[in-house]
């Protein structure tokens, strides 16, 4: 019997990307959970570089940085659950992992740019970066899943995790800020596999609801105008 | 007969990490070179969300960013030259992976913030973050080679190749501000480790020497002065 923990927090979509890996696998894992604002022992012992959740450890052994801990946990096991997650083919697999990297490099920062944004000017901005990636994501996924339901075709695979992620920052963000983001109207496919990806069996039972990310955002928030204040005086 | 082309400049260290992993695999390409301060229609064209080089080109269809080009070059031509360039072992390719994601993400700036630095103290605090960097670099490689020549034990892997394209810009910046960064008494290791790698069948015949690297530095170094002035203006 395998040794697996998690080192995380519910609403990071970080962690959540391990968090879909490991029950896509149906791997049986203990989850740490770290406090808000505070560093476990465990945490800094396992990420000493970092110290950054999720943390993966594996029989005492520490994977870090969630794109790494997706792919560790699709090698170690390959076949279990609902199969692979990196797509067979090299190309696709470069596709993936390249969309990934564009998400965590530059969508993500301007999601959190709208969040952040102190005036509306810089809110509007924010909002046209996030709708122009979301653009070139949507061109992504029609390329990728032919069709079908996911970034990975029939399946649930490495892009979706990775950028499935979101799904429930994105929705918060919309309601934090009062715009919308992920239009039906403009981006229909990314819309239906956002729905499409939420309802899957691997997401579903345990991905927060957005109500819950907003809240958090609501503290961030509240958090990042004091911080602004005290850098103004 | 694969069509395969890489876009890039012979200098450029993102690109060197494509060239090696070409060289070890014995694949034979074209290299179309991009002009310094200018992007071909080609590079536009095939990298149209960074605008970015390596570009490699596999039979019509662009693979960007370096880490995932030496990756796609390892899985299309898995046996092929000296072999795998992922060690065999999930948990070393994670080790590799993420090593290779600190050496782009903190360690890399850093070195090139010594060569940036516009004052002695700044100089002084960036030539200490090489340092450091190197210091948990000298760790890793004691953990992974396990006594042997490279990061890949027996065998130049993936981080050999990530880490192993800045061992020439090391030198470069060393002659450049007359500081020693890759010290062979504070990190024996890997200074012998740098030594070996640039001796290696896959990489010396087309690595430049530092020399070409340094000639290039001080025409970005005039650049540097000349921007830094303006903007004081």
């Amino acid at each position: 019997m395998a040794d697996v923990k998690l080192i995380g927090t519910p609403l990071c979509p970080y962690v959540r990307r391990a968090i879909i890996a490991l029950s896509l696998k149906k791997v049986e894992y203990e989850f740490l959970q770290e406090k808000f604002g505070e560093k476990s022992e465990l945490l800094l012992k396992s990420n000493p570089i970092y110290k950054k959740i999720p943390v993966l450890i594996h029989n005492d052994r520490p994977i870090c940085e969630s794109a790494i801990i997706v792919e560790y946990i699709d090698e170690v096991w390959p076949e279990s659950g609902c199969g692979a997650i990196l797509p067979a083919d090299a190309y696709h697999r470069a596709l993936h992992r390249f969309w990934s990297f564009y998400v965590d490099d530059k969508w993500f920062p301007s999601l959190f740019a709208v969040g952040k944004a102190e005036t509306e000017e810089a809110k509007a901005e924010a909002v046209e970066q996030v709708r122009a990636g979301l653009l070139l994501l949507e061109e992504a996924f029609v390329k990728l899943s032919q069709g079908k339901a996911f970034f990975g075709g029939d399946r649930v695979a490495y892009l979706d995790i990775m950028f499935g992620s979101f799904t429930n920052w994105i929705e918060a963000v919309e309601e934090l800020v009062s715009v919308e983001l992920l239009d039906e109207a403009t981006t229909p496919a990314l819309h239906g596999w956002a729905v499409r990806f939420r309802e899957h069996e691997a997401v579903k039972e345990s991905m927060p609801d957005s109500g819950k990310v907003l809240e958090f955002l609501k503290i961030l928030q509240a958090k990042w105008k004091k911080d602004a204040a005290a850098a103004r005086n």
